[in-house]
Order: structure tokens, then sequence, then C-alpha cells
């Protein structure tokens, strides 16, 4: 029996909730319990656990455990309470789009129960599921990802778009773990993306926890690596994907996505159709987060460059539609015609979800 | 009067070498002073001088200064410690072509001495010599790069090809210091330049210190700063320049090469003649040499990677000719035709010295 296996972040206890602390990663591999509101409060306010998936399914978990031991026979007591406790974890991450997502489905989905006990179990199961949809989501993802390469190819990737920020699977990462259940070799590239190196200390963690060939560069060794280890593509993940494919990504996505160009060879986005957002018509409408100097300028607390130079830190770029092969999505793999293909996608999608 | 100052590495004291600690910038500026051969050796040894045109000068004063306390009289063992300490010196890192190329060029300056005080003065003439033509190189470079740049341009740069790499100037920093001294506004856009971090801890700090205006970057931003700010060209250094004009440098400059291509915005390499290796045919003679993974997995004695991880660490990468817009050397600017052009400025350049 293989000792290997991919790394869950988020897991259901019934009276806690355990979490892979991200943040001592990769020196340290820590699962922590947490038992009350506050724990989960905290755990995500210090990014202990992050990636916008496995940051709602926490908070789920978390609204749920803490509905589940409220004293009261009141369903309006518990409905209100239940609000409250989602206003507080919601407040821990203020920009988070998937922690309100979450936080609001488990909370639409005990408005209709009959009595206290009801709303309970309803909480928890409705935790349970948006864990396992997003398991699924990501298996799909990594089903279509996996049809666009071939045994031995080398890809590259930037980020960590992995099962631990995730339920499972994770989006760009969710081939390599499917070809390594299936029993097909591939490599992968990844690149260490400072400032806060995600890909160093999360993606080439989580990658050799499940076995799979991973190579770890520095983000400028991208173009030698691709000509000396004639990579055969790029895949990354996504933060925001506009209606006519533009993509919101790590820092570093776009260089790559030029240099995929150059060389040639197919650049694939993998996110769930959740990242597609309608009302952001382009990536001109995606402002551009800048960071604190401070992660640039130090590292693990330790000053690298010297004292007061000017700093240029912004948190992610934007690759134009033209530079991406494809989007690779739950519901298939479009190429090209994003401004068509994604709102209709999106659309089917909830129709599915209304039907 | 301005506080500003373009630092430099290696300055003659007669009675000793006082050398700029590399190493423990840029939290810590140290000058050392170094009395004995020893002393010069371990300095190049431990890295504390860095550079080649640095590392030569070093080891020239190191010399003279050793040769000036022989006490003998008899010029045949003046020669024999000469030669001695000679291979000491070049011992100190054995590829560095510039070491040896210095050294010798004092062991052959003291050959036709008629006496020990005669070849002591001159190996001292003889040295520095080295180090105010290699500035007179450095200056022209600059001269040369600066009349391709304009007023307010905003130039992107890694690693450090700077002054104190250098004799004073540098090469691809070289334009920036002669702009300030001209009052000409320039403003540099530095790549940290993993894994070692020059950009970060050295041509950040140097640029600083004679108050050009530079902002830091981490090497994967290079694309959206490209685009955010409008950068007008690149330049970079070299460490060697094949006869065709392919050209080795830090890695990631081919990366930056074809980010330059993709926006249509010039790529220029800065370096002396001394830096083109005729002998070399083309870019693909040129062995890619692989450091250590330590430099990626580690920082400041840090581990920042999981233990075990594979790591590709190459140490430079070879720029195609086609993606370089110009070789700026002390000579002039050589466009496009380097096949041709590059054999004919080195032939001049040694007419010239034969002359």
């Amino acid at each position: 029996m293989s000792t290997f296996a991919i790394p869950r972040s988020v897991e259901w206890h019934e009276t806690h909730v355990t979490i892979l602390n991200q943040q001592k990663l990769p020196s340290v591999t820590e699962y922590l319990d947490l038992h009350t509101l506050e724990d989960v409060h905290d755990a995500i306010v210090t990014l202990k656990v992050r990636g916008a998936p496995a940051i709602g399914i926490t908070a789920a978990y978390g609204l749920a455990l803490a509905a589940s031991r409220y004293e009261t026979e009141s369903v309006d007591e518990f409905q209100r309470r239940l609000k409250q406790d989602r206003d507080y974890l919601a407040s821990a991450r203020p920009t988070a789009v998937n922690l309100f997502w979450a936080l609001d489905r488990l909370v639409a989905a005990a408005k209709s129960a009959a009595s206290v006990n009801e709303a309970k179990t309803t909480l928890v199961h409705e935790a349970i599921r948006i864990q396992i949809e997003d398991e699924d989501v990501c298996r799909r993802i990594g089903e279509h990802a996996l049809s666009l390469f071939h045994r031995g190819d080398r890809i590259m990737t930037i980020c960590n778009a992995g099962s631990i920020a995730t339920a499972r699977y994770g989006t760009a990462l969710a081939p390599f773990y499917l070809a390594k259940e299936k029993g097909i070799e591939l490599s992968v590239y990844a690149l260490e993306t400072r400032p806060v190196l995600q890909g160093a200390r999360l993606t080439a963690w989580e990658l050799m926890q499940a076995g799979v060939d991973v190579t770890l560069i520095t983000d400028n060794m991208a173009a030698q690596t691709i000509k000396a280890k004639n990579i055969n593509a790029i895949i990354v993940g996504a933060d925001r994907i506009a209606q006519n494919g533009d993509t919101a990504n790590k820092i570093g996505t776009f260089g790559l996505a030029l240099l995929a160009q150059s060389f040639g060879i197919p650049f694939y986005v993998a996110a769930p159709l959740s990242t597609i957002d309608l009302a952001t018509k382009t990536g001109a409408d995606i402002p551009i987060e800048e960071r604190h100097p401070d992660e640039v300028t130090h590292l693990n607390g330790v000053r690298i460059a010297p004292e007061g130079v000017n700093v240029y830190n912004p948190a992610f770029d934007v690759t134009p539609n033209e530079l991406i092969t494809a989007i690779i999505t739950e519901k298939g793999i479009v190429y090209g015609d994003y401004e068509t293909e994604l709102p209709s996608l999106v659309a089917k999608e909830e129709h599915h979800e209304t039907a």
C-alpha cells in the first residue's frame, strides 16, 4: 500500500473542526483542532487556513459547530444567534467572497427549519455538502485538465491552486493527483512564487505528500526551465475571471502566459465556474491590489533589502484572454471565445442549481 | 553639496587594500582593510568581494601588496615568489577568468624589471592602471548606454552589473550614475534576482547610495511592472558574450528578453569587450552551470521549502542574439549584426592594445 496521500486542509469531527496549519508549512506539519467559534475565526484571521474554498468550508463548519451548542428551544432565538455568529465569522476576512457565500448558504438552509434540532442537523449537513460539492468540482476540473496532458508531460505551475486551498484535489493541481491515481506519470515544475512563497511552501509540499514528481524553481528560472526541460504546458488557478476571459491570478501569472506564447506551448487556467464574475466585463475593470512592502523587503522576519527602498508589490496581475489557450471548469473546457461561452456556461449552471 | 556618492568596492592604500564587504549588504555597510595576501585570498573565497572586474582589481592589489614586502635583492627570487603568490590568489576562484587575467598582467608587467625595487613599483602601478582602465571602460559604456535613454525613462534591470562589481560605475548601472551626474532623471526598476538576491541586496543599495531613483520588485513582477509602470527599456550585464551575440548572464535574463520582445521595448546588454569570447561561436557552446539546491530551498540559513524537494538551480541562462536590440561596449553600440561586428570590434581593440 502506498504511504502517499493527498493532503486535506479541513475535516469535520462533530465536536470540532480539524485544519492543517498552513502557516507552519513546510517545516512543520501541524493539524489543529478548532473547538469554538473563536478558534475558527482566529484560524481564518491568522491565515492558518487559506484558499477561498478552504476558508468557506472551514467557516461553514465553524458556524454549524457553534450553532450545535445553542441552548434554546426557540427557533427565533436560534436564528438571531446564528445571524450574529455568521457576521462574526464573516468579519474574519472582509474581502473573501467565498466566505460570505458559504456562511449565507448555511443561514439560508436553516431558514425553513421547524425546530432548533432540525436547524442544527440541517447546518451540519449543509456544511458537509459544501465540502463534498467542492471536492466534486475539483475532481471534475482535474478530469478535464488531465484530458489535455499526455503521459510523461512536464507541466509548469505557479502559486498554490492546490488540494489544501480547496476541499480536496485543488484546481490547477487536480490533474496531477488524478494522474497519480491512474498511474499516469507527469512531472510538475513549481515556481516558488515570491513574495509569499506559496509554490515553495505549499505546492511543493502537497505534491510531495501525494508522491507526485515535483521540481522547485525560483520565479526567474521559468524561461530557462521551459527551454531546458521541454515544458509541455503551463496551468494556473484563478482569483477572478472576467466575462471576456481575462484572468486575475497570483502575480507572475501574466509573465508566464507571455512566456507560453513565446515558446508556443499552451497556457491553461483551471477554475470553478464560481470564479467567473460576469459583472466584471474585462480585466481592465479589476483593480490591482498592492500589498505591504515588507512582504518584498523581509523574509521570515529578516530584512533582505535596504532600509527605505521603494517597493512595488502588486498582489496579482491580469492575464489577457488572448494569451489563454483554454479555461478548464467543472462543466468542461472553454477554448478561445470566452465572451460568448463563459456566460452560457454560467447560465447553464445557474439553471441547473435552480432546477 | 550632495551627500550621495557612487560606492566603490576596492581602494588602494599603499599599506593595505580596503574593500566593501558585499556579504553584509544591505543591512551593514562595512569596509574591511586587507593587510596580507591571506586576507585578500580569504575575501575572494568568501565572496566578500564579487563581480569579475572587482575581483581582478582586488587580486592585483593583493599581489602588489604582498610583493612590496618581499625581503630580497634577487630579481630571480622575487619572480619565483611572485609566481607562487600569483598561483595562490588564482586558486581563490578557479573559474574567474578576470582574476587570472589581472594576476597574469601583473606578472608580465614585472617581468622586465631590472631590480626588485623597480618590480615592486611596477606592480603597484600596473594594479592601479587596471582599476583606472576599468573605471574608464565602465564610464564609456555608461555614456553610450545613456545616449539610448531619455529624460524620465523607466528602465528595468536584473542582478548587479553595478559599481561595486567593477572599479566604478558598473556596466548596466553605469548610465544611471552618469544620468545622475548630468541631472537627467531616470527611474530604475530592479528585480530582486533570486536565489541570491543581488538585485535586492546590492543593486537597490548602491543606486540608493548615489541618490538614483530605484524601485525594488520580485522577479515574477516583471511583466506586470513593464505594463503598469510603462517601462521603456531593459538593460542587463553579461557574464559571457558569444561571437554571434548570444549572451550568458544571471538566471532570469532570458525571460526578461522574451518579455521585452512581447512588449516591443528594447533589450540592451551592457558589457566590456573583454566579455566577448570569440572562441565561443554561439550560446549553444556555453554549458549552463547548476548550483547547489540549498540556494533555492534556504534563505539566510532558514529553510523555505520542503525537505528533500527536487530543485533545478541554473546559475545563468543564455539570451539568443535575436532578442538583443543592441550590445553596448566601451567602443560603441553594436546593433543586430553581431556575428560580423563583434569580431571586428574586438580586433580593433586588440590592434589598439598592441600599438
